[in-house]
């Protein structure tokens, strides 16, 4: 039986990613976000991030139109949770969480060492929506770790130990690991060709 | 150590959903996507939705502005894959699919009685977005099944079957379950405030 229930952040699953910025005056920040996703995935390579007008990041990526996706491993899960509980405007988070920054390849913003995937992004457009602003980024560079790619060298989900924001109303959240392999995608695909 | 990858689809995880809308005429559809993702997150409600030109969905959302996203339990796999590999142009995939269409409360795009989260969205912006069409579509109805209600009327996390759909470059895709719980979130919050 269904019931109408209050939305509230519906979609399941969806990634905690850290984004790293950095302010007009070279100081580098990082902000925790679960809204992080693909739009455009060939050609051009478009994701899109959604941060509240209030959170100190959306200033600087506002200001200097540059950020990095950076995907993290499970075990860097005090981190992530530590970069969306505190605010940049009051301290260096790279230095507080220990999180080492290395430098972009493009873009000014650094990339966070530890995570094994990390998107370098300019941002294409800002725009309001709802309770949260808008960036489309274009990733001009890709970074993988060689330890996540597989002998073709493309990621390899099982070694990819990104996961999971969930959260809903009455600020009950949640992190969850990413589970097991199902099944190829596209299978119906082949079953119907034959 | 690092490398440069060519990048393709780079955000994981992401969910496997099935959209459903109608067209102009009444006959409904379904499409399988992977690019569907929270933007605002309360009030109002905001979602996003990414799909080609060239899919019929496309053009029915396009005409009528509705659209329903239904998440998926594990054992609608073979149906979610099924509907990601035929087109709506050639045949009625709720009668192929098996899926069982129930009227929307507040659109006319069916939902789909066997995912136990609907939800209903009315289209308020779509924009080309590189090789994919963004639909920013309201909320203006969240349906679940109270079978994966915990006792405080939202969501259960071990109770929601939804799973991943994991893609790139090559064609190779894959669909993943969500795992198990590594914690609950904002934790440092708690921690920082003792």
């Amino acid at each position: 039986m269904k019931k109408t229930i209050r939305g509230f952040r519906p979609i399941y699953p969806t990634p905690a990613a850290l984004i790293s910025c950095i302010s007009k005056t070279d100081v580098p920040n990082i902000i925790t976000l679960g809204e992080v996703f693909n739009i455009s995935i060939g050609k051009p390579l478009i994701v899109g991030i959604a941060i509240r007008k209030e959170r100190y990041s959306h200033g600087l990526i506002s200001d200097t139109r540059e950020f990095a996706i950076n995907l993290p491993k499970r075990d860097l899960l005090e981190q992530v949770d530590y970069c969306g509980a505190v605010s940049g405007r009051d301290l260096d988070k790279f230095k507080s969480s220990g999180l080492t920054q290395v430098p972009a390849s493009v873009i000014r913003p650094p990339l966070i060492a530890e995570c094994p995937v990390n998107l370098e992004c300019r941002c294409i457009s800002i725009q309001e929506v709802g309770d949260h602003d808008l960036f489309l980024g274009e990733v001009v560079k890709t970074h993988a770790d060689e330890s996540i790619l597989g002998p073709d060298g493309t990621v390899d989900y099982a070694k990819l130990e990104t996961f999971c924001f969930m959260f809903h109303y009455g600020r009950k959240a949640e992190y969850w690991s990413i589970g097991e392999k199902l099944s190829d995608a596209f299978f119906m695909r082949k079953k119907l060709s034959q």
